[in-house]
C-alpha cells in the first residue's frame, strides 16, 4: 500500500466541515409529493405538522425550494466529536477481488451510536431544545435510530422516549441498555401505555410488534403530551437534508484527492443513508453538471423500489401519520421473522421515489445469505464488522467491481459504509452456523398488501 | 468550540505513522528482571522460548538494549485500517466538570476488535505467518483480545485458536460470534481438549474458568501441536513494544498542537495499554529530558500494583509458563465474580513492576461503581461509550480534573481511552439497575494468596 498516491483514509479537517446541508429537491424540476393528511385529503399545512413535528423541522419538511441550511454552530460542535467521517479507498478488497475498480467508502460508523443516524438525531434534538421542549419521542427497531437519539438528548439534556419493537427489544437487551445508559426510556411496543399499543394488543394478543405500529405509539405519546414532538430517524425529507453530511464530505474528501466517482451505491431502508450520500452527487446530476450511476440497494425480503407501487400509502400502521406518497409495498407487509438485515420499512422516501420514478437512479435487491457473505469477506479484509444494514451495499459494490473485473474497466465505486455490526452478532450467528434462510416475498402476498393501499393514493 | 485554537480531534497523516517501536527498557538503567524457567530456577533462553514464542517476538522479548525495532511494512500497511488514532480533546467533559484542566484521550476504540490489542495482535500474527507457522493459540477473557488476534489472523491467512474463559463464553456469545466471524476457532476453558484442562476440570468439577488457566491450555496446545505458537495480548516486553505505537502517536500529536502534558494516565491490567501509553514519555524522564507524572489505575478488586507484593510469580494457573518477576497478588488469586470491569490478571508486567518499584511512577486503585459513575459521565458528555478497563483510566483522569478545580491548575492531562463497550452491557446494566456491588478483597485473602508464591522468588 505504501508508495500508492491516496492515503487508506481521507480525512477533512474539522474547519471543513460543510457548514450547510444540502436540499437535493430544490434542484428538482418535478418536487417530491406532499404530505397528506389522511382526514381531509389534502395537503399536510405547517400548522398541522407543527402538532407532531418541531416547528423548525416542519420547516425543512415543506421547504422544497431552498438548496442550503445553515447548519447551527451547537450542531456543527457536537459533529466535532465524530466527524468529519473518513472516506475510506478499500485498497484490501480491491486486491482480494482482483478487480481493476477502485473502491471507496464513506465510513459513518465511528461514533457510540454506531451508525450514521446521529446525523439527524443531534439536529433533531438541538432543534427541539431550541423551542424549548421537554422532550421528544420515537421508535426504533434495529436500535441504532434509538441509541442515536438517547446519545443526542442526554446531550441537549432533553428527555427520550423510546418505543422499541418488542421482538427488537428482547432479542436486543444490549441496545436497548445503551439507551439507558444515555438515560432514555425505554419501552416495547406494543405497550399498555398508548391508546394505539392497547388496541394493537387486544386485536393481536402476543404479537411482538412491528416499526409501523411503535410509530403510531410514538407519535401518539407525543401529540398527548405537552413539550414533547415526535422524531423520526428516516424516510422524511428533514433527515434526508440533515444526512446530506454524508455526500457533502464525501464530494470534499474526493475533491482533496483528486478523484470522481463512477458508481455510487446506497443501501436504502427508509432512505437516510441513501438519500444523505447521493444529494450532492444527484444535484450535479439534476443541475446537469456530472453523472454518476446512482444505485440503491434493499433486501429481496423488504424490496419497495424493485417490487413495489409508486402511490400514497400509510406510513405507519395506526394510520394517524400523514400519507406519503412513496414507493411501497403496502403498510401492512411485515418481513418475515427471518430477515435479519435490517431495511424492514415497507415504503420509501417520497424524495427518492420521485427520483428514481425520474429514473435518474437505479435499484437492486439482493438476498440475505449473500448480504452476510459480502460482509463477512468484507470483514476479514477490510477489518471493520459492517452492519448488516450496510452489508447490503458491500454486496452491490463487489458485484459492481466483479464485473470491472469482467469487463475489464478501471471505475471508480462509492459506497455508503453506514454502520458497524457489534449487535447484530445473532443474524452473523445464524449466518456462521449455516441457518440463515433467505425469504423473499410471493407475488401473492405483496399483490395482497398492496391491494390496502388507501384510497387517496388514487387521486394523486 | 468554535474559535478554540486546538481541534477536537488530532489526526496524524498517515504518512506520520511512527515507523519504529520504542523499547523503553533500552533506556532503563536497572532493567527488569528476566523470565525464569520454572524447571531450572535459571533465566529462560532464547531456544527454550522459542518452542512457546515466534523466533522474532522471542528477541523483541528479551532485548533490553535496542531502543527502536523498525515496523514492518506489511504491519504499518495493516495499522493504515485503523491508524493513527486520534488524540481528542475532552473539551465537552471538561466543560461539564467546570475545571481550567485541559484534557485529552488517545482513543484507541476505533477498530473493530474495540480496543487497541489489534496494536499487538497484527505484529504476533504477522511474525507467526513470516515464521511459516500454520497457526497461534491464545486465551481470551473479556474478549477484546481474542477478537483483535482473530482479525488478524484472518488477514494473514493464520488459523487461530482461541481458549476462552468459560464463564465468559457464556455470557458474552456476542463476543465469541464476532471471532468467529473472522474464522477463529473458540473452545470453552477449561476445557476436555487438554491435559491441564482435563486436570482442572476434575479437580474443580463445574469450574467456570480463570484467564491462569486459559493460558495454561493455550500454551499446552501450542507446543503440542507442529506449526503453531503461543501469543498473548498483554504483560510480555514484545506486548510493551508494540503497543508503544500509542504513545509515540500521542506525543507526535501533542507536538503538532504545541502542547505538553502534564500528567500521564492509563488503566493496567497486565500492562499493554499503560505500557504503551507511557512509553516515550517515560524514555523522555528517564533520559532525563523531560517529567511527567505517570498514573497506573487499577480496579479496588485486583489491586496488584497498591497491595500486591514485588516477586517472582507464575503466569499461569497451570504452572507451565516461565516465571516473572512482577507485582502480584499471587498466580492464585481470582477477582470476585461481582467484579466486572476487566483488568483481572494477577500480576502486572515486569517493566512497568520495575518502574513502578523505582517510583517513576504512581499508581491508585479505584471502586467498580466509581468506574461506572465516570463511565456514564464521560459517554453522556463525550458521546463514546467506555469500555470498563478503559473507564478506570477516565475516573482518575476526571479526579484528577477535579483537584485542578479545586488548586485553580490549568494542567493537561492525557489518559488513554483503549477502547469501547458495546460487548460489556451487562455490567452496565447491572449498574443502570443499581445492583452493582463494590468487592474489595480483605488483607487476610491477598495475604493467603501471597502465601503460596513460588520459592524462586525468594533467591532473585
Amino acid at each position: 500500500m505504501s508508495g500508492r498516491n491516496i492515503p487508506y483514509k481521507t480525512y477533512l479537517e474539522e474547519s471543513e466541515l460543510p457548514e450547510c446541508w444540502y436540499n437535493v429537491r430544490a434542484d428538482m424540476q418535478k418536487k417530491p409529493a406532499p404530505l397528506i393528511d389522511p382526514a381531509t385529503g389534502a395537503p399536510c399545512s405547517a400548522e398541522a405538522l407543527s402538532h407532531v413535528f418541531c416547528d423548525e423541522l416542519v420547516q425543512q419538511e415543506l421547504d422544497d425550494k431552498t438548496p442550503l441550511f445553515k447548519i447551527p454552530k451547537q450542531i456543527r460542535d457536537f459533529y466535532r466529536m465524530f466527524r468529519p467521517s473518513p472516506l475510506i479507498r478499500a485498497y484490501f478488497l480491491e486486491e482480494a477481488l482482483g478487480t481493476p475498480a477502485k473502491i471507496y467508502y464513506k465510513f459513518e460508523g465511528n461514533n457510540t451510536s454506531g451508525s450514521h443516524k446521529l446525523n439527524s438525531a443531534v439536529a433533531q434534538a438541538y432543534y427541539a431544545k431550541a423551542q424549548g421542549l421537554k422532550g421528544v419521542t420515537t421508535e426504533t427497531g434495529a436500535g441504532q435510530w434509538g441509541t442515536a437519539l438517547s446519545m443526542a438528548c442526554a446531550f441537549f439534556g432533553l428527555d427520550c422516549r423510546v418505543f422499541m419493537v418488542k421482538c427488537s427489544y428482547e432479542q436486543k437487551p444490549f441496545r436497548r441498555e445503551v439507551m439507558r445508559t444515555y438515560g432514555a426510556s425505554v419501552t416495547p411496543s406494543p405497550s399498555e401505555t398508548t391508546e394505539v399499543g392497547r388496541l394493537i394488543n387486544r386485536e393481536h394478543p402476543g404479537t411482538t410488534g412491528s416499526l409501523g405500529c411503535a410509530i403510531s405509539e410514538a407519535v401518539e405519546t407525543a401529540v398527548s403530551t405537552p413539550g414533547y414532538r415526535y422524531v423520526l430517524g428516516s424516510v422524511l425529507n428533514q433527515v434526508l437534508l440533515h444526512q446530506s453530511i454524508i455526500g457533502l464530505e464525501a464530494r470534499a474528501a474526493f475533491k482533496k484527492i483528486g478523484v470522481k466517482p463512477d458508481v455510487i451505491i446506497g443501501c436504502a431502508g427508509g432512505g437516510s443513508n441513501l438519500g444523505g450520500l447521493i444529494a450532492p452527487f444527484m444535484g450535479e446530476k439534476l443541475r446537469g453538471e456530472a453523472d454518476y450511476r446512482i444505485v440503491a440497494v434493499e433486501p429481496a425480503s423488504c424490496p419497495s423500489f424493485t417490487r413495489g407501487k409508486y402511490a400514497y400509502d400509510y406510513c405507519d400502521t395506526g394510520r394517524i401519520c400523514p400519507l406519503a406518497k412513496m414507493y411501497t409495498i403496502g403498510a401492512d407487509f411485515i418481513p418475515s421473522p427471518s430477515h435479519a438485515g435490517g431495511l424492514r420499512f415497507h415504503g420509501m422516501s417520497s424524495t427518492l421515489s420521485e427520483l428514481y420514478d425520474q429514473k435518474l437512479m437505479e435499484a437492486v435487491s439482493v438476498k440475505q445469505s449473500d448480504v452476510f457473505a459480502a460482509a463477512t469477506q468484507f470483514a476479514r479484509t477490510e477489518g471493520i464488522l459492517p452492519a448488516p444494514e450496510s452489508s447490503h451495499a458491500i454486496r452491490a459494490a463487489i458485484d459492481e467491481a466483479l464485473r470491472c473485473r469482467a469487463e475489464g474497466r478501471e471505475e471508480t465505486i462509492l459506497f455508503g459504509l453506514t454502520g458497524t455490526g457489534y449487535f447484530d452478532m445473532t443474524a452473523y450467528q445464524a449466518f456462521n452456523d449455516g441457518t440463515m434462510s433467505d425469504y423473499i416475498p410471493t407475488d401473492d402476498e405483496i399483490k395482497a398488501s398492496l391491494a390496502k393501499l388507501p384510497a387517496v393514493g388514487e387521486k394523486c
